[in-house]
């Protein structure tokens, strides 16, 4: 196998059920290593509920809600990153905390960014754009699935250019991670399934690409097995232990992402053309893609039986002919993955019309 | 399960056959980060060796070789220490870096903490007593399975306090590390088998005590399956494949080490009065263990077998009391183990009759 590039790891975790606790002590030492407020980033969903009580902000420091009804947006970044650096007028802050799920945990990666890096937020799509150090950086998953607290990206979405691109770069990656799985009950069950399959989904990606290695193999496969325990295994899905299983498998299958395959370009245009969040594209691409990824389709359609989730038919029926090149080309474009699972011919395959045929058995 | 304490990752990795070629750029990236010349620890059985001349060191920089005949101690880390702050005179290198097993890997992160932390190796075995942070460190194993390269600790004996103890600090983690399972091809097979099951011993000790969390667990049952593969397959242990899914084996099991049981003290004892190496110690220690760890007793059988490893018997045999003694108490002292292992009440279990008839079994 080829040697990989230098990965980087996010240097620390906490991990525990009412580990949320602790972010207090890990925010005040951050006081005490640098000046500046303490910047908070928080789902929306929990505004005016008792978490955004437990947020350890004090008098000078900012706390901002984030709609996440819609998938970040590179403007919705550059509002933030405004509004933050008239806020912190020329002062850099002492640390930028993300809670929430894997939207959040990517505006507060993005918007960290923009704090130290001038310009705005679509500068820095692609590979190591990002030149200066972003602030240091605390993520607290409310949501485990998407492997966003591991990540070296953080996806946006750029209506003007049509494509979903991170910011990718060893500085998005967050400096300290806070697992709490009790964070999680509170998840609407379906929302729960989708989010969590997006783990099974890039892991599954990654080791049936062929850019591969073997730490990356043996990540994948650890997050996978989890993945079958929490969601084939004889406990609720979301019983106390599998709560932490699943935080741990995001966590996991999250240091092994990286290289997707046809499951998140598929998924991507659904999100560009239906602003369809994330996790259950993932499942309606995957839901289409039997042909490609047989033993994984199975098993998918086993999990969505288990925990009694259902993909309403008809998703793509009536769109227009704009609406359909759409879905084509925002799938289309993410060459990298497509080549990765299907080689550098891969358009001789995933032809406009097999593609659309995929849409259209949504 | 409880919550973790505040958990270091080595923050970078770079993996893949050949990976060596790259040390010379990442310590450039030093040599433009800081001033200050490069140490290099590298172990003795590589002088005049090939690799010796692959070191990238350059005028003003120090290359030290390690005598590896025997275990660290801390006399040696003092006398390292010492030579190296007297070459410094005053100054910080701009990175320090471990070619080795983990006896070098180990020596190099000693001698570091010293030199940046006053006073002597013994003032730091133990838990959080390092106060400043070490220079920059990298590690480059050439033997697998120890987990040192990812350890926060550094094995040290203590003749005058009889005991093997580790500065235990978040300080004493590498900042990047380069696996070149090529650098592992060359070490003789008995070696290779003993250090190997390292990983499979502190892993299997993990998984069966009671300190537990999710990620541990998860980490150790993946090393746990890939030393399987690589001493139960069909493939030699030393075929190329297996030479990288080994190297990856020992980081991702050291990503999980830290709380061991029983076998480890066991082999402490043989250590500490045979001055025996550690992973054949270890395998010694297990293979008079079938009774606390039956399942992998039975697994580690075979892997002798299926490897062509074996240990000559009667090595406690003709020992004096002031050995014997030494034995029991080399073993008994490591009570955080054994408690992980067997309970606070693990005396009433290994009582010194039972322990002298473990190593009376050897």
């Amino acid at each position: 196998m080829a040697i990989t590039r230098n990965t980087k790891n996010v240097p620390y975790y906490l991990l525990g059920a009412g580990a949320f606790d602790q972010l207090e002590s890990l925010v005040d030492e951050r006081r005490r290593a640098a000046t500046g407020p303490a910047l908070f980033f928080v789902d929306h969903y929990f505004q005016n509920k008792p978490l955004a009580a437990r947020v350890p902000a004090i008098a000078g420091d900012r706390v901002f809600f984030v709609n996440t009804s819609a998938e970040p947006t590179v403007e919705v970044v550059d509002a933030f990153a405004s509004t933050a650096k008239a806020f912190l007028n020329g002062a850099q802050p002492c640390c930028v905390t993300g809670i929430g799920g894997g939207a959040v945990l990517d505006m507060a990666k993005a918007v960290a960014n923009l704090l130290t890096n001038p310009g705005l937020a679509e500068e820095y799509q692609g590979w190591e754009l990002v030149k200066h150090p972003a602030p240091y950086k605390i993520g607290v998953p409310t949501l485990s699935g998407t492997g966003a607290e591991c990540s070296r990206t953080c996806v946006l979405t750029n209506m003007r250019r049509k494509l979903k691109l991170g910011m990718n770069s060893d500085f998005t990656v967050y400096d300290q991670l806070l697992l709490d799985p009790e964070l999680t009950r509170s998840v609407p069950r379906d929302q729960y399934f989708y989010t969590g399959l997006d783990t099974f989904m890039h892991c599954v990606e990654s080791i049936r690409g062929s850019y591969r290695n073997v730490i990356v193999d043996s990540l994948s496969r650890t997050a996978i097995a989890m993945s079958e325990e929490i969601f084939l295994g004889d406990k609720d899905m979301m019983d106390e232990e599998n709560l932490e299983k699943m935080m741990v498998a995001s966590y996991i299958g999250g240091m092994a992402a990286g290289n997707v395959g046809i499951i998140h370009p598929v998924s991507a245009g659904l999100s560009i053309v239906l602003h369809m969040p994330h996790g259950i594209a993932n499942c309606y691409a995957l839901s289409v893609l039997g042909e490609f990824y047989p033993e994984e389709h199975a098993q998918f359609t086993e999990m969505m039986a288990r925990q009694k989730v259902s993909l309403p038919k008809g998703i793509c029926k009536n769109l227009t002919d704009e609406q359909l090149d759409g879905l084509y080309q925002g799938s289309i474009v993410h060459e990298k993955p497509l080549i990765n699972a299907l080689g550098e011919d891969f358009k001789k395959i995933l032809t406009r019309e097999k593609v659309l045929s995929l849409f259209a058995n949504m």
